[in-house]
This record gives C-alpha cells, sequence and structure tokens, in this order.
C-alpha cells in the first residue's frame, strides 16, 4: 500500500506540519491568505494561483482581477514560495494569429514543466470561455499556442507528461454562464493544437460536496499507483454554489495507461 | 458577378421550377414531405435527412425517431432522390472503442463525399451531444471514426474537400439542454480525430429570424466566389423555439482561404 | 403467457377493430373526436373524460373548461359510450366542511365503482393542486370525502378493489406550476380520508417519450397476470411539453399483492 | 390577558435574561454556539437541534452535516442544556420494511415526548424529501415507522399531544428543490401511519421577512390561551434566501379545537 | 339598462350577423383572414392591424413582418374594410430628433382620429420596447412625436377624446422579454410628450384565460353608460403563451370620469 | 483641465484624508458605519441615506427596514453629519389622492434642494416599485406630488436645478423582481407631474464590475467640466448579485446642455 510521488524531491516546497488534533488529509496554512488581495496596485483580488519551483526559487501565474473587475493573468516570483512578488502588469501574450488576441477575459491559470518549458493553461475568453494553452522559457516572454477546444470550457490541466505519446488534458466541458453541470473529460494531443480522443473521467454525486459539478484543481502528481488528481466540487445551496477544494480523488488512473 | 458551382454536374438531381409570382431564393417542394413519418415500421417521425448522389442513384442517411423517442439513424436508398426505401432498422456502428458504443441518441447526420469514402457525421450522444464522425464506403459497414469535439456540439459539418491540407467542420457549441444560443465556429484537423485551430464565423443578430442560435445545414457548396454555407437560424417566440431552415448566406469564405 | 382481464364481461363496450397493416397496441378511434369541444353551451374544451358502465349503459364525469377557463366536472350520459349528453351545469358537491368548499379548479376526472358505490377522484384545487375523493350513488348526488393528500398532486387514480384489505390509489407528486418532474406513487387507505404507507412505483427514463414526467391514466385492469396500468409520459421539446397517452406498462404489479 | 404555558415546569430549563435595553420578544444567548460545528470527528456543521428534557438532564437529536456533505441524525446528552456529548456515528434506525431503509439524507429533526414514547420527525430523503416518523424510548433503539406525506415536504413538527383523539402534525408542503414557496398545513393520524384531513393553516405575505415561505420550528407550546407555534419565514434577496428564525405567531389555534 | 355608443354613425362598417345558435358577445368573421400573410411581396404575416374610417372608406396602418422577421408598420386603404391594398414599403417616419429614428423595431400599432389629425401608437424600439406615439393627417406624411414612457411598455391605446382636458392613454408595463406578468395602467398629458397622473386599472385573475396578462385593444368606445374597453389576456400554458382576444370588459369607466 | 464643483462652499462638509499611500479616487470613512442599524427602536438596517445641508447643520431622509421587513423613509437631523438622530416613525406623506397612499414600500432616498423646497425621490411600491416624489420646507411636514413613471422604475434622482427650463431626472427602468438588467435614462418635466423626452443615457459593460445593471447614486454635481453623475454597478457571480458603489462616471453631461 506503499505510494510514493514520481519526480524529483522539491527540498524547498514550504511546509506546514498537520495541526495537532487534526485527521484532515489536507489542511489550511495558519498564516493564509498567502497571497493579500491588493498585492499590486489596482488589483481587486488574486487568487487561483499557479506556482512552480523555478531556478531553485519559485516562479507562478496569478489570476489578479482589477478594480474594474477584468480577470487577467500576471507573473509572480518567489524566493521561497510564500512571500511573492507580483508584477503589477499582466503578461503579454505574442499571438501569431490577431484574431486570438483580442482580450476578453484571462483567468484560473495552471502551470506545469513539460518536455522543455513551461506550459500555461488557463480559462480564455474567445466568443465564450474556452482553454487557452501558452507557454514561457523564462516568465519573461509568454507565447500563445492555441484555444485547445472550442467554447464552452474551463478547468483545462495538462498532465506534467506526454502519455502514450500525446499531450493530455484533463478538462470541464461548460456553458457560457455559471454552468450549473460539470463532469471532467480527458483529451490527448500530438501537437498542443489539435485535439481528440475526448474520454468522460468522472462526474457529480448527488447530495454531496461535489453535486453540481466537479473541475480538476492541480497539475495530477504522478505516484508508484498511478495518477493522483486533486480536483474541486461545487453543491448548490439555496444561496448559490458553495465551493469545496482541495478533496483528493482516491486513484484516479489517467485512461491509457 | 456570375457564380458557378465548382463541381460535378448532377444530372438525375430532382428539380421543380420555382413557383409562377415567387421571389424567394429557396422554394418547398410542392409535394412535401417527400418522407412520410412512418417510412419503416415503428419511426414516430423521419427527418434532418442526408441525402447523397450514389452509383448513379441516391442514397441517404436519415433521422428516424421511433414511438419511444429513440432518435437513431437509418439508411435509406433511393432511384430518383424522392422515392425513399428507408431501412427499418438503425445503422449498426462498428466500434473500435467499446466505450464509445454505447447508445445514447443519434440524429440530425450530414453525409459527404471526401477523399475516399463517405464520411458521416450527426449529433452522438456521449456524456451530452457532441459530433460523432463516421464512415462508409457502400452504405452496408459503417466505421465508428471518433467524437471530433467534447460535449456540447451540434449541427458539425464537414466541409467536401481539404482546405489548406487539413479536413475542415463547421460546428454549433451547445449546452446540455435547448441551448437559448450557439454561434458557428469552424475547426480543422489532420486526422479526423484531432480537431483545432478553432475559429468563429458567425453568430446571431438580435429582432430577427436567427436571433436565438443559428446553426449549418447541409454540406457547404463550393462556388467560384467562395463558400455557400444554407443554415438554419432559431428565433424565441412566447411559445418557444421557432426554426426557419433554408436561409442562404451571402457568401461565407471559409477562413485559410 | 395467455393473460386475461379479472372482471365481469362489458357487452356493450363500444369498439372498433384494430386499422389494417397497424402493428400498435393501441389504436385511435377513427371516428375522433367522440365529446366536440363545445358539446356544453359555454364549454371551451371538454376532455380527459372519466366513462363507465351504468345501469346498462354508460355515465361519466368530463372535465368541461369554459371560456372563462374555469376548469370543472360535468355529469354525462350516453346509450353506446360514443354519443354523449354532457349536463350543462358543473357537479354540486355537497361537502361536510364548508372550508372545502371553495371553487379553486376540479379536472381531470376518474371514476370507478369500487365497494357500493361510484367513487370519483380528480386534480382538485385547495391552496394548491391536491386529488379530491368524491362518490355518487346515482350520478345526480354526489358527496365530497377529503382530499387526500397534502398538495401538490395530481393524476390520482384509485384501484377498482381493496388490495390487503385497504383503499389503494396511485398518484403523481407534482409541484404548484406545471411541474417539470413527476413519478407514480402507491398509496393506501383504511377509510379513504387518512393515507399513508406511500411507496415508490416507477418514474421517468431519459431520451424517451416519458423523460419528464409520467401519470396514470384510467383505473387499473386486474388481468391474471397482474394489474394493468396504462399512464401517460411527457417529455420537453424545445417548443414546451409534449405528452403521449396510452401507452401500457408491460405489466406494473401493484406492491402488496 | 394572561396566558400560561400548559405543562410541567422544567426547573433546570437554561436560562438567560433579555438583554438590558432590548424589547425583544426572543433574544439569542450571549455564548451562541452553544454547538460548535466540529463537535463530532467528521463534522462539517451541526443545526437545526431538537433538544428535550430527559430523566433530569437533556437528550436531542442534532443535524449532522460531515464533511462530505453528507446530513443524517446524530443523538445527544447533556447535562445541563448548554453543554452537549455529541455522538460521532448517526442513529441507526431499525426498518420493517427494507425499501425504506436505503439512506437518502435525514435532516432538521424535531422531538417530542407523546403519549409513551419519544417520537422524531425530520425530512427524510425518499425519491424526495418527505416526513420520515420515528420513536425511541431510551435515545438508544430508533424505530422508524413511516413517511407521513408523499415527497414533497419538509418541516413535518408533530403536536405534543392527541387533538380531538388524533395524532396532529403541521407540515410544510415543498418541492424538489430550494422550494420558492412554501405555507403551513395541519394534518390527522389515527395512528402515526395513515394522516390525512389536511388544512391550510397560514400563508405567505409579501414584503416581508416572510415573503417567501415559511415552515413550523419547535414543538407547539400549548398555554391557556391556545397553541404557541413559533415558525420561521423566508425570504428572497438578490442573493438568494434570507433566513429569519424564531419569530413567534400572535396566538395560532390548531384546527379542531 | 340601455347602452348607446357616443359617436358618429357609421354606415359603411362591415358587418356580418351573429352565427345562428351563437350566443356569443363577439363572433369571428367567416372569410378570415381578412389579410392574407403574403399581402406584400417580403411578408412574412401581416396582424394586429389599426383600421379606421377615412374619407368614406377606410385606411390602416398594419404590423408586417417581413421574411428577415424584421417588425415594421405599414399603411393601407380599402374601400370597403374588407379589401385592403398594404404598401410593400413601411412608413417612414419624420423625426425631429435623429436619436429617436434607429430602427429597431415598430408593431401592434392602434390609430385614432383625436382633435385635428390622426394619431397613431405603438409598441416601438428604443432601448426596449416602449410606447412610440405618432400623427398623420393623410396617412402618407408620418411625424414621429416622442415615446410616451420609459421603456418598457407594450399595448399603448390613445383615448379619442381628451379626459378632463388631458389627453389619455392606457398601456401595459412590461420587461425587455416576453413578459409574464402585466396589468393594464391610465396616463394622462397636456400635450402628448409629457405623461403622467399613472392609475392602476385592471390585473389579472388567477384560474383564467387572463391569468398571466393583459393588455387593452382597439381604440375604447365611448358609451352613455361609460367607456367600453376591449381587451385580451394571456394565460400561460405547459406549451406558452395562450392568448384570447376580444373580452370585452363589463364596464371599464376611465378614471377622472 | 482644472474642474470646479459650481454652487456654494460647504464648510463644514465631513471630510476625512485620502489614507496615506491610497490611489483610489474616493475612499471609505475610517469610523464606518456611520449609521447603526439599530438606531431606531425596531430598525433591522437603515442603509442608502440621503443627508442634506440644512440651516447651518444637516438633515436627511433614511431608508429604515424594520425588523419586519418592511421599508420606510424616516428623517434625520445631526449637527456634524457624522452623528445623526433618527427619528423612531417613518415620515408620514400627505396625500393628494388617497389611491396612492396604500403604503407598500418606501425606500432608497435622495433629497435634493430645488428652487424653492427640498424634494425628495425614492423607490415607491404602487402595484410595483416606480419613482415617487415629494417635499418638504422644514423636515416635518411632506407632501406627495406623483409618481413620476409607471412601474417599474428604481435609483431615480432629480437633477439640483431646472435644465433648459424643464426639471430633469434620471432613473433606471426596471422589471418587477431583482431586474438582472438596468441603464440609466434621461427625462425632463415642466411641473414634476407629467415626465417625457425620455433618453437613453449609459448602459452595462460586459465582463467588468458593472455587467448586470448599474444606477445613479447621489445628487448629480454641476462642474465647469459637466455634469458629474456617480452610480454604482452590480455584476451576478455564482452567489448573486455583487454591488460596487461610487465609481464615478468620467464625465457625465446631461443631454440638452
Amino acid at each position: 500500500m506503499s505510494n510514493t510521488i514520481i519526480g524529483p524531491a522539491l527540498s524547498n516546497m514550504p511546509w506546514e506540519d498537520r495541526p495537532a488534533g487534526s485527521q484532515d488529509v489536507l489542511w489550511r496554512y495558519s498564516q493564509n491568505p498567502v497571497i493579500p488581495r491588493d498585492a499590486t496596485p489596482r488589483s481587486n483580488s488574486i487568487f487561483n494561483s499557479a506556482a512552480i519551483p523555478y531556478k531553485g526559487k519559485f516562479a507562478g501565474v496569478f489570476r489578479v482581477d482589477d478594480t474594474r473587475r477584468y480577470m487577467n493573468l500576471h507573473v509572480g516570483h518567489s524566493e521561497d514560495g510564500i512571500t511573492w512578488d507580483i508584477e503589477p502588469e499582466p503578461i503579454e501574450w505574442q499571438f501569431d494569429d490577431e484574431e486570438l488576441a483580442t482580450f476578453v477575459h484571462r483567468y484560473d491559470p495552471r502551470v506545469v514543466w513539460l518536455e522543455d518549458r513551461y506550459y500555461v493553461t488557463w480559462c480564455n475568453g474567445y466568443h465564450g470561455p474556452t482553454i487557452g494553452i501558452g507557454y514561457t522559457h523564462d516568465f519573461k516572454d509568454f507565447h500563445f499556442v492555441e484555444n485547445a477546444f472550442l467554447p464552452f470550457n474551463r478547468n483545462g490541466v495538462l498532465f506534467p507528461r506526454k502519455i502514450n505519446g500525446k499531450f493530455a488534458m484533463v478538462s470541464r466541458p461548460s456553458d457560457n454562464g455559471h454552468t450549473p453541470f460539470g463532469d471532467i473529460y480527458y483529451s490527448e494531443s500530438p501537437d498542443m493544437v489539435h485535439w481528440g480522443k475526448h474520454r468522460w473521467v468522472m462526474g457529480t454525486k448527488p447530495w454531496t460536496w461535489q453535486s453540481t459539478k466537479i473541475g480538476a484543481g492541480p497539475i495530477p502528481i504522478e505516484t508508484t499507483e498511478g495518477w493522483l488528481m486533486i480536483y474541486h466540487g461545487v453543491l448548490t445551496s439555496c444561496n448559490g454554489y458553495v465551493s469545496q477544494a482541495d478533496q483528493p480523488s482516491a486513484r484516479s488512473t489517467a485512461p491509457g495507461l
């Protein structure tokens, strides 16, 4: 029953022990929030951060909503993963096709080291929300690749290595609003541009914390027992959505493995 | 201003002249319905037909809803394109992946001769409606390829030849219900399996017959002036949707041409 | 596999043979409508009739909506079950509790001979729709018993004899509007006033004619194989509800048998 | 105008005087919350408690939602009515009919001493929410009686003695969701199994704290002036439901008195 | 109880006697439709006509929806009130303020002779539907006055003379969609531009033909007993709205009389 | 670029400097709330205050919701604009037309000195919310003038002087509920009773803090650059409406200036 993470050790990963008496599988950092909502001059809120080890320190891409409520992505850097320096200006993407360059909104990023670069995926506005794919080598120049899917989609998360020779992504098909449904699907691609072989992975469960919709969280973690995907669920109360994050799936083995 | 269809002449295409006094661009066949609703023993309705010239005669794939309201695809044959013999049993698709073989619903087919075979696309139930792709060489054996997109999608229509070396399809991203919105998008594929480079083509117009949603109709027709795509629009009245079909677009030039 | 109806033969039951070529289990009367919509001076429509053999002829209770769209119950008589004389005035119920006498609406009646009298059930307005129970001995004097259930309920149908010593009814719990859901439940009563031991019988099936809601139709028919309950189903199209009536259940054995 | 509670004095009832300067009819306990949300190891929240004097101390049945958001009922005991020991495992009901034993959800209990035992009512999931009835003699063994009503119902509250020889309950017919309506009805039963003689008691009032729905709270209190029923109301704001509890009705005389 | 219309006799008013056996207060013309849907070359439907005696013959303003579903107003002329010549082009209004000239939609006209000219009111699109007011002297030149009210409004109907020295109009405040509610209000104006003293006149009645909304129909008719206002009502069925027109109010005395 | 407020200096206006480091155009008072929610004996909340200089001190009209959730207007007085004495009883309006005197709700007042008296506008319940207009000379006697518009309307705000010889008001046409839309319109009146020449001023912007609806805030401020109107916006989150107040428009020049 031993289960070991596959991958390099992260010796400087910030860590706080489980509180005394707690039996929780995940626990909150006692000094939350790590990122204050006004970490940039015009930010109204900063959240859904995507942090990654970078050159012995940490880099990240952050969702910053400004006071106009524009949602955009900003780069941040940190020595220790706790204290962050968020850039006041959003990332300026380089586009091959100017039609894709029109800004609508960009939010909820994920970052992963994959093959030879850092890939970023996020919810990208293009006639509706879909999954934008881009990359950077240095957290300075960012190249936009393509929207992976037709609208409407959210929570697109790349796997950290090719699976059976293909790039792999999980995502949650949505609608054009606040989406009162949502399951997780798996897709694969030879080139990060064309995606196919879409397969349903897992869905909602009535009368639970994940009764309305679910969505993948951070980059899946490969273990000796399979892929560990941490996902969030949403239930609908009489006062709207209640989101419950950081629930580990027992073990979600990606299709094709 | 001359505009000519590119492609072989269809000498036996059924034809009826425009009614005297009519200025309509399209007109209805005076002997409608061509296909009666009870053309098979258990059919409740038969519509959204996809007919195509085949060996000097005609073949087609038809949406047949049976009295249980199961929606499925049936083959039909005709000598003249007017009198049809619809098979009483639905098409039995051959699947490489058994997970895709579970029948949910299959409806609204289109058929096109493309490269070396007849491709069929339709609205295919797989954890929600999406675009199924299959093919046949003889209207007897039918092979399922893949679902082109993640759910939710309808009105997926292939172009009759590759464009810039890629297969090309227009489709309408939808939601999981009766979808009170819908624009037409263009996607391309190297292999009919992986699809990308999704581009928005055209959308709805308020206070018109196409104010709620639009969707591509039959296979686009290539002309000397560009691609002619006939599409339908839906408006929402106080009694539900009103669908108005067969409105020609002025001229819809496919992206990349 | 022989299956025989339990009960007295009805020699004068109107009958029309199945149309030639038809394989339907149920078929429409070729001279429909049996009851014209203006069979009474102020009626706007007359439907959902409950007819029963009575003294060698036929009697019935009919839903009559007048031009104000008030929904009420009228008595009708017929020599042959085909030609009906509907009374122009609605039934005047006799109430023991005046609070229950306030007219809101009464519609969709069923009539059954049970023990020693003719019981009528219908959808009765009392701070919302519920199932009213009343009886008559002669189709002249009608006594109101009670509302069987709390609102909201429709399609309450009594079984034609006691089951395990109790009166038995199927019904469909609803909401206070057009009710986009609905399953059939079974309840029992020692006295027609107090009802309990509610059990779920059957529900809806997605992607079929009965995907939105179902409801019992006429009085269940006892056969040597069990109870035959004919019910209707509703599906939701993009233009509202589509009701499909007269679908026989394969065999619905009442609980407790 | 003197109004006295009918019933035995409760000398050890926890009490806190009205705050100085307050004119409120009801006031909050200054040491709230009495029950912390993590009083059991896996609880996410604990509320809508039903406490009752028991053997000179106090016992109760509590709604405990665990971190999966399963809603279930737990027993608790207290010396003083303030400090409670909630059992970590939910009540295991004994069922005569196994069909009723399938757990869906159980929440919002009420407890009353009635005739010879402690009756519990709660919102019980059985193909939709309805009112479950059970009883215990000792807060150890719990017997399930029946669901009082067809779905959909919530806030079922028994009267603490028979009225006119019948058990009596108020309840709120609901729908299968968050129910944007709701009045209080009165029902009676000879045997706790079969319920009837349903009568409307009171409804909502527009533009007030009780404009969306109302529901009975704890067990009604008999006084020399009639029954005192404390109920709650819900209004709908632009951010969902706002619930306002503990509003005394002026005087609600039960029907039949 | 004698009730006489106040106003000049209309000797050439088209008339058809009540059908034998009918007790209806209003009855349909046996040769309906008077106006075919294709009375102009591009019309998809023509309805809600406003006809008026004009120079011994008849003139009118008609709602013509073209095949694009643009809703606009057209003039028509008739010798006998039965056979109409509808102009193929819509009315071109003359505007003092160009901001008001942007065409959105114009539909459901009424025409009345008032003081010294023919006034037209209709549902006019201006950032939402409201009541446009215009006039003509000759059914050739049409002048736009102003929108009487802020959006959202429909069914604005002028009285045929000033009341207490003011112009008078009834209308139905609406919302920006298909409006599931609607009562009739009375407003007055010194100058056709500024309107005030808004008073509620009459509302809907549950469980009737007028349960969803009501709206004034043609110009009110003055009688010796008061103003006769013919209005229409809408109820909501499970398949959308059902409109029932031409129901006479018993007698609606305008406020201020 | 200099911009100066037109009007008398308010030497005793309460003021607090911008917090150090803040670049905000507007900032919150550090001692909020100015008015506690229980400033009157039966108040549940007090907000949307309309304060104005009065006889060297300050007077105001306040929205007070009592514990029944009745919304009404109360007078308040203050020496310094910070410490307020709110009257426990609501304003008793004097009505010329008793039909208008029926209390439904009155909320969200604005007060302005205009010509010779203090005008009050507020959201007034009269068969739906609309804009009530009244006035006072002394904050003791209050006279009701009229409802400016037909329902449904909210956020009616008078300009502090006549414009082009007419009274001027901005308002937001609404619907009869929580109104998921809303633009600002301008109207004018010769007499405070009849209103017309309605013009659209500004609307919502997608994907911003003002994406659902907007509404004028306090009385517009005249500057040498034009009128400064401070307005609020609402966006719709997955948990209902989020209101963001006190956003200055760049410069909103009233029509006609």
